[in-house]
């Protein structure tokens, strides 16, 4: 059977056995995944304030208790120890090692967040007969800083890290509407058309992934990026902060379309 | 001018002044009103952890910072000790006092949380020509304990609090819709009809409020109730918790239609 067709249970046991370490998009198709953000308690507060004030970028789909590893809302039966591909371990905001556990280094007053990510909004853009230009590419999506400032919430703070899908004309209006269904998960484009507006100057050079191609008759349109978090958090220059490798996502229980707020 | 044609500062500037001590309904029409409950930091990861993980019950409008009685993202120039009508003191989960402002109750570790309430949905509903039962009797909404656990988180779990609106049978499916826009303000039904199915027993004996008429014809419709969080945090007993008195609300600057996700 093919991993698009396995069950989330069924890829995660795989993934924990580490015989799938490889990127997760394609999957368990139709199932969320999740970026993850792992921080130690005394920050734990002011992170989810910063996710709460921030939701476009931030959207939570779960939160831990304290010290236990187990996302009980999303995947109760899971360990979000060993259930991701790869995982970034960093320390005083730099990179110090990627692993495919942590069991090692799980302590007892750390609190994991899972955080939606683009791939369910992008199912159901394709799902509407919207192209998706970096799939179509394959290659990474387009991410740029841009000049919109999140909402701070204690140390937590910095610009909004947007993503871009160029977007045929006609289809504009479809793709906010389709997006607008699923606030969980990024929601809505913050912006349409002109990238200079949000404070971006060239976009065949994003600041992270990979450039794709506009072509005559599309507009850029612009997403929240769940890279957000991720890049605040690493200015707070937590003692030990870990997540997970990019692409190597949490394959989470539930389907896209639960997340549907209509 | 009548305080239903006010600006929210200019009738939270009378609230400041005790000149306006009474039920904020109908005052800065077409401004979003909110709950309030007040907890120390210890409690507050805790407890904005439970609002995230039931927000249907527990929508989450704005968080202040531990210390600050400013609500920088609702209502940046309101001062949060002064500017709700009335307020209600508990200690250790019981009510000691109702005071109309709390200046000299507020301590530095102090973190204010601001909830959406039903005001917001129940103009859309009668925007819509969707009668709400209560407001034409002229008595509070009927509000019923029900046997829907909430996602406990920390010290903080039990039972959902629901209002119940009787809608007529024409009029179901757009009431669904109406409220779904507005998921910040407790958006969709959770139940529709048999209230034995969700552990009511008598639609006649609310557990708070008023019991209002059901015609024939109307199916009784639940929503989640902005009860629930402060009946939950009441259970803990919390050394120190102040909330607003029911009805006493707190006017912020957005417009209703803001929180509208389409």
């Amino acid at each position: 059977m093919s991993v698009a067709n396995m069950t989330p249970a069924e890829v995660r046991a795989l993934i924990r056995r580490n015989e799938l370490v490889r990127p997760t998009s394609g999957m368990a198709n139709g199932y969320t995944q999740a970026n993850m953000a792992i921080l130690k308690k005394d920050l734990a507060f002011e992170f989810l304030l910063f996710c709460q004030r921030n939701p476009k970028p931030c959207p939570v789909l779960d939160v831990t208790e304290p010290g236990s590893p187990v996302p009980r809302l999303v995947a109760p039966g899971a360990d979000l120890r060993t259930d991701l591909p790869k995982y970034r371990i960093y320390r005083h905001g730099e990179l110090v090692e990627e692993v495919t556990d942590i069991v090692q280094y799980w302590e007892d007053d750390m609190v994991a967040f899972l955080l939606g990510c683009s791939f369910t909004f992008e199912q159901a853009l394709m799902n509407n007969g919207i192209p998706v230009r970096h799939i179509e590419e394959e290659c990474n999506v387009a991410m740029y800083k841009t000049n919109i400032p999140c909402v701070k919430a204690g140390r937590f703070e910095g610009p909004m890290v947007v993503s871009m899908r160029p977007i045929p004309e006609k289809d504009v209006v479809r793709a906010v509407q389709v997006t607008s269904r699923f606030p969980a998960v990024h929601g809505a484009p913050v912006h349409i058309g002109n990238p200079e507006s949000i404070g971006i100057q060239d976009l065949h050079k994003p600041d992270f992934g990979d450039p794709v191609t506009i072509k005559e008759g599309e507009v850029p349109v612009f997403w929240a990026c769940g890279v957000t978090p991720q890049a605040v958090a690493m200015q707070v220059k937590p003692e030990l902060m870990i997540t997970h490798a990019p692409g190597h996502m949490f394959i989470t229980d539930l389907r896209d379309e639960q997340f549907g707020v209509l």
